[in-house]
């Protein structure tokens, strides 16, 4: 069957990262932000620690703890992705990543999308993004940050939690 | 310290339910979705069961498994959010309704903040939202969709993770 479309689509919002497309749909009126799709990854070091990233969003004004992540780079896999932003973001290289689920963040209003892995993670240099500070602590302990409220960000609370199992 | 600001502001879409703005940081431009923030309930009958609802879902294209969720009301808790929309899309009322976690679902490029709620269910009647269908089954079967592929919602993972502890 074929996949379900809106009668009418007009582009609202058309910006460099997001665009915003008003749909007509038989319940009505829909307001659908389109996200690129992004990659997540739970990278455990040897010694058993996850490495999170710490950084300001400046959507919500603070800053969070996440795991890294990024958005999809065209012609990439989810496993390529994830094994970037690692990189990119604490300088160490992934290790036999493989799949934990797919999510999507918020699907009342965007397509969003987010592959998450589970990786081991070899140090082979530093992070090169100014913006972001690693932070190490044992996956037990990030655990009790998702309810405790250090950790509020919807995939790294998904994919820590999958990661224990 | 007071919460930091950009240094400018530009609302570049003003719509019903999403504002989007594009605003200037030290970083750069960002481009954020603007969101009235929701709640989410994970509410589990007498027998067992915990109550989730099918509906489609015109940004993904498809139907999604989902716990009960909605949009806060002027005026409204994130407890009281949570026991109307049970009552709406379930005909369920709650019981001892209590906090389970607060969750931003991609703060990347939106602020939108899902308050998570865990409550007893009692039936008091049907479900007054025609597009939404009741799907009941135990709280262990939905935890094994979240990696089976059935569940692809965010809060519906992180939530009926955090009901299992």
């Amino acid at each position: 069957m074929a996949s379900p479309e809106p009668s009418s689509v007009r582009r609202a919002f058309d910006g460099t990262f997001i665009k915003v497309d008003v749909e007509e749909w038989p319940g009505g009126e829909r307001e659908i932000v389109k996200h690129p799709g992004a990659c997540a990854v739970v990278a455990i070091t040897a010694e058993g620690e996850v490495l999170l990233v710490r950084q300001f969003r400046e959507a919500l004004r603070r800053e969070t703890l996440e795991i890294p992540a990024g958005v999809l780079e065209e012609g990439e896999s989810g496993a390529e992705c994830a094994a970037r932003e690692l990189l990119e973001e604490t300088g160490y290289r992934a290790i036999r990543v493989e799949p934990l689920a797919t999510i999507f963040t918020s699907p009342g209003f965007t397509d969003e999308k987010i592959e998450l892995f589970l990786a081991e993670a070899e140090q082979v240099g530093e992070g090169t993004e100014e913006a972001v500070e690693l932070v190490r602590m044992p996956l037990d302990q990030a655990l009790k940050e998702v309810t405790g409220g250090a950790i509020l960000d919807a995939k790294t609370a998904i994919a820590l939690m999958l990661a224990k199992d």
